[in-house]
């Protein structure tokens, strides 16, 4: 199951080219991963609390068509494959119905001194459980 | 005595109006202020490593003409007011002899939990002597 | 008449110390200001295709409390000040019942080389009207 | 042949992990890329000023350990692969002797309309040509 979320476009995010600036496409997949574990009831800033921080490890952007200033854009976010030590996000941004970029990023689980770790089983299940009641 | 720096504008910087996005201009006025600690000897990192922190109170920006994409600006730092509790930074930022801005950035000597501190009187004249043997 | 929207904080907008890094919070002063418009039928992508630009002349920002990653602020936005050439808004940032930052941005009214242009009457009442039936 | 600059990282590249933001290595790979260019007697501003864009079309990063703030990094910049209508770019950060961050970017040559073009076999070998006299 995906999250959806809406992000309108600002003149901060654009560049002179009159579309967004492509390192800001990488914030939208922020907000969606913000949100993908909000609706699981897991809060990125609890998990922080508890000593397990989620860097990012790789991302990639494919930029199908350039987001103008004030588009609202439909931010879609899923996990494609996920371990106990990592996960891999993957993300939609739509305008309408137009595909405007596909991307992923990785991230490793590591504990404060940057030490990749392993998730216990439950807190594993929390943020990829798929069947939300 | 004042402290130069160059910086060259770049795509990310600007926004769909052509021009260096007005949000920006504190990013520049960061760069000045490092650089006027680094002149004196003081590196802000190590403010941190002593738990004395420079959080920003106050900023303001007068824009006078838009820096525009591969331009190269000159950040100009220097202290207009201090105490040993704060400090009020002014800048400018020139394109050649144009000016293109105007700014301020007013700080507080704060700890660790975020309160006021005053910075020993040694601590104090490190960072704002004017005399640089 | 002011216009209320939330905000809800990212990674990307924090810095080291923990809160929103100060030049972003001039990013949400442009959010209220484009609900602003919004909110009176004026879109602003609307008045650069008409060939009127509002590039901002002056920032200025008082930081009172710093936000923090995943905090929901509400934006408020309205006009203190206007003139057919020119607008001064005023933007209050609050957590909640806590104001955590206020600001102005000024703003001239100029053509696409950058003069300074007045507004038609019927523009101007269309952009400052009070009452909004 | 390749390109080297250095860049200081400022707070505003941060987030509350303490580390440079990793949308902001996109910000790094651009600097790379312009100067790559620069070197090359091409002023992408020139190219624009032809009626000839490159925006990106594929972004790619693999972080390999956190950039923190006032670490001079060190960023190199090459072609990977180019034909007449596009080009990869691929980037090194470095801090020190230690690898930071890999990455790439893949361009299309578009015009003002975004309809990709190819160019002409001079203006070809002037970006890409590795022999600098």
């Amino acid at each position: 199951m995906n999250q959806k979320i809406l992000y309108r476009v600002i003149y901060g995010d654009t560049d002179q080219m009159g579309v967004m600036y492509h390192a800001n496409y990488f914030r939208l997949f922020e907000i969606g991963r913000n949100e993908y574990f909000r609706l699981r009831g897991v809060l990125y800033r609890d998990l922080e609390k508890k000593g397990i921080f989620l860097p990012v490890k790789e991302a990639w952007c494919d930029y199908i068509s350039g987001a103008r200033y004030d588009d609202v854009l439909e931010i879609t976010c899923g996990i494609q494959k996920s371990t106990r030590s990592s996960l891999l996000f993957g993300y939609r941004i739509l305008r309408g119905d137009e595909l405007m970029a596909l991307g992923t990023t990785r991230h490793a689980f590591v504990d404060k001194a940057g030490r990749v770790i392993r998730l216990s089983h439950e807190e594993y299940s929390a943020m990829t459980e798929e069947g939300l009641s």
